[in-house]
C-alpha cells in the first residue's frame, strides 16, 4: 500500500465544488430561523409579512454592496438555471422589434445553450463564437458577428469545466459601441463568489448567479437585471419582485445566498490566493507523472486534466475508492455519462482525450494535505490503470 | 379592557396560513442535515451525488405514494407559481397543432390567469368560466365551451380567497368525453395536504403543489405531469428530471415537501375533523355580530368573511393589534392594497363589500382557544370601528 494512503486512509476530499458545495453551517442556521420563526410571506400586510420583507430587503441589499447596483437591479430566482433562462428567453420577449439575431459562445452551459435552442426555433438567429486551445473567445469573431440591430449576446464569465475565464470588459466595450441597445448577458455561476465582476463597469446588462455553487443552498439565484434593460419575466403571476418574477419569494434562500457572498467578499483575495495555492500543491504533487496536460485554468478553482489513456469515468471511480470526488466533466448535464463535453471539443480536444479529462474543483474549505493525498493517489491510480490499457 | 384580551394579551394567532405556514421543525431540522451533510449534487457520478438523488428519489416516491402515482410522473419545481406557469406554458409549447384554445375560470391564482393572459398576446383565445355566488364553476358552461381540439382546461381545485371547492372529477370526466387529448390542469396549491384528489381517478393530466402552504419551505412546489401527457418544460437546461425541468434539483426542498405532505396524509380525516371545529367555534363565536356573512367557505380552513361598514384593510391592522394576523383578500398579489378582489367580484360581490373582506385561514397548529380569542376580539373590534362609520 502507498504510505500516504495508509496513513489518511480516512481522508474525504470533496473536490467538486463546480457541480455543488456544502451549506455554510451558519448559513443553513440562518435559513432554518427563517423557516422556523420568521416565515412571513413578504406580500402579507401584516408584521409577519413585513418581517419577512425586511429579511428580503437585507438580502438584497447585501448583494447590491457586492454588484454595486441598486438593490431592485435584481431578481431573486430559483437558481443558475432560471436566471440564464429568463436572460435569454426574457431579452426575446421582451424585445420583439430588435433583429431577432443572439450570439453566444461554443463553451456555454446547457441552461444558456438550450434556451438559445429554444429560441433558434421560433425563428432567432443563433451565432456561436468559437473558442481557442485555452478556451478563449476571439474578440474579433463578436466583433464580425454583432450587427447594429443584434437583440443579446450571452458569453459566460468562468468556463464550468475548464475554469478559462472570458474578456468580460472587453466584450462589453466591443458590444456597447457597435451597439448601445443590444443586451450583453453573463453567466457567472461558476465567477460570482470567487473573482470579482462588476455589472456596470464591464458594460454588462444582466448577470447570472447560484447560491449553491458558494455554499448557499440549491434552489436560490440571481439575476442582476440593470435598470432600463427591457426584460419580460418567464414566470408570471401575483406581481412579486416588481413583476419581474412572480412566485412567493424564497426568503431563506436569498438569504443564504446573500449571508454566504458578503463572507466570501470579505477576503475575496484571501480566498483566491489560497486557490491558487491549493492549485499549486496539486500541480506540484502530480510532477514526474508524464501524459497530463491541463486545459483552460485561468480560474484557479477548476482544474481541468487530461489523463491519456485513462476513461475519465475510470478514474473517477478509483478516486472515489480512495475516497477523493472529483468529476468527469461537469455534473450540470444529469447523468449523461457517455456524452462527449462540447467545451473541450471546442477547444480542439479528441473525443479520446475530451473521455479522458476530469475536473477538480476546489473551494476555500479545501487543504493542502488534501491536495498533496489526492496527487499521491492520483499518480498511483493512474499508473495502475494504464497497466491494463493496450496501446 | 375586554377581559379576553385582559388574560390572553400575549396571544399571538397566526390566521394566515393560506398565504405561508411555519415550516415544520423536523422537516427544517431534516433540510438543515441535507444542506450541511447530504450535500451532494444529484448529477453527479459519485457517491456524494448517488446519496443526493437518493434522497431525491425518496421525496418522489413519498410523493407518489399520495398522488397514487409513478414517481417519473413527478416534477420537482421551485413552487406553485412555476409549476402553474410550467402546465399552462408548458402545454402550449408541446401542443402546437391542438386549436389555441384553452379554458379557465374567473377565480384562478393569478399564477394560472397571467400565464394564461400571455398566452393570450400570442394568439390563444382564453375562455373564463362564470361562478356563482358561493363561487362555483358551471359544468354545463364548461360543457358549452369545450370543443373537441380544446387545448387546455385549467381549474383550481380550492380557491384560496373563498375556500370554494370546484367539482373536479365531474369536470374531468365531462372535459375526456368532449376530448380525449385535452389537458386538465389542476392548481390544487390550496387543497393539496388538506383533502384528497387522485388525479388519474378525476381524469387530471397536470396538477400544482406548493410545499410552503404546508408547512414545508418556500422555494418548493411539485407538478404531477401524468405519463404521456405533452408537455414542453419552460426552463431549459442541464436536462434534470428527464429533461422536464432542468436545473440542480433543490434536495432540501423536495424532501422538505414529501416529508410534510406525507406527514399530513398520514392522519388526513384526523386534521379536517379538527380544521372543521376550529371553524365553528370562530363562527359560533362571531354569533350575534350583525354584518357579517361568509363567503364560499366549502374548505373549512379559509374562511372568507364580508364585514359590513369596515375597509378590511382597517380590520386588518385592528387584529394585529391583539396579535392576530389575517389576510385582506389574498397575500399572492403583491402588495396590491387597493386592488379589488377578482375572485369576489365573480362572486357578485359588490366593490364595497370585497372590500370589506377579510380571509381568516386555519391550519392544525391553530388552537380552538385561539378561535375563542380571536372571535371575542373581532366583535369588540367591529363594534368600535363601526362607531365612525358615516352611514
Amino acid at each position: 500500500m502507498n504510505p500516504v494512503q495508509n496513513i489518511l486512509s480516512d481522508m474525504e476530499c470533496y473536490l467538486d465544488n463546480s457541480a455543488t458545495t456544502a451549506v455554510d453551517e451558519e448559513a443553513a442556521a440562518l435559513m432554518g430561523e427563517l423557516m422556523t420563526k420568521g416565515y412571513g410571506n413578504p406580500s402579507s400586510l401584516h408584521n409577519i409579512g413585513f418581517e419577512a420583507q425586511k429579511k428580503l430587503d437585507e438580502a438584497a441589499k447585501g448583494l447590491s454592496k457586492i454588484l454595486k447596483c441598486r438593490e431592485n437591479e435584481l431578481i431573486f430566482t430559483s437558481g443558475g438555471t432560471e436566471s440564464n433562462n429568463t436572460a435569454i428567453i426574457g431579452s426575446y420577449l421582451a424585445n420583439t422589434r430588435r433583429e431577432k439575431h443572439i450570439i453566444t459562445t461554443a463553451i456555454e452551459h446547457p441552461s444558456v445553450r438550450r434556451p438559445a435552442d429554444f429560441l433558434e426555433t421560433l425563428g432567432c438567429r443563433v451565432d456561436i463564437l468559437g473558442v481557442d486551445a485555452n478556451g478563449h473567445i476571439d474578440l474579433d469573431e463578436l466583433k464580425s458577428l454583432l450587427r447594429p440591430d443584434t437583440l443579446l449576446v450571452s458569453i459566460m464569465h468562468v468556463n464550468n469545466e475548464t475554469g478559462a475565464v472570458q474578456p468580460i470588459a472587453e466584450a462589453g466595450k466591443i458590444i456597447k459601441e457597435v451597439s448601445e441597445g443590444c443586451i450583453f448577458h453573463v453567466d457567472d455561476v461558476q465567477g460570482f463568489g470567487k473573482l470579482r465582476l462588476i455589472p456596470k463597469e464591464a458594460g454588462v446588462d444582466l448577470l447570472s448567479v447560484s447560491a449553491h455553487k458558494l455554499h448557499g443552498p440549491k434552489g436560490s439565484g440571481l439575476l442582476y437585471a440593470r435598470s432600463g434593460v427591457r426584460l419580460s419575466p418567464i414566470i408570471f403571476g401575483g406581481g412579486q419582485q416588481g413583476g419581474k418574477r412572480s412566485g412567493t419569494e424564497n426568503v431563506p434562500g436569498a438569504a443564504g445566498l446573500s449571508f454566504c457572498a458578503k463572507k466570501l467578499y470579505a477576503d475575496l483575495d484571501g480566498n483566491l490566493e489560497k486557490l491558487q495555492k491549493l492549485r499549486s500543491v496539486l500541480l506540484n504533487g502530480l510532477e514526474g507523472l508524464e501524459g497530463i496536460s491541463v486545459n483552460g485554468g485561468d480560474a484557479p478553482y477548476i482544474i481541468s486534466l487530461t489523463v491519456q489513456d485513462v476513461r475519465a469515468e475510470v478514474l473517477l471511480h478509483a478516486l472515489e475508492q480512495n475516497g477523493i470526488y472529483v468529476s468527469a466533466g461537469s455534473a450540470c448535464s444529469s447523468h449523461k455519462k457517455n456524452s462527449v463535453s462540447p467545451t473541450l471539443m471546442a477547444m480542439g480536444l479528441s473525443e479520446k482525450d475530451a473521455s479522458s479529462t476530469i475536473r477538480i474543483s476546489t473551494c476555500c474549505k479545501n487543504t493542502e494535505e488534501e491536495m498533496l493525498y489526492t496527487a499521491e493517489v492520483m499518480k498511483k491510480e493512474i499508473k495502475n490503470l494504464r497497466r491494463f490499457v493496450q496501446r
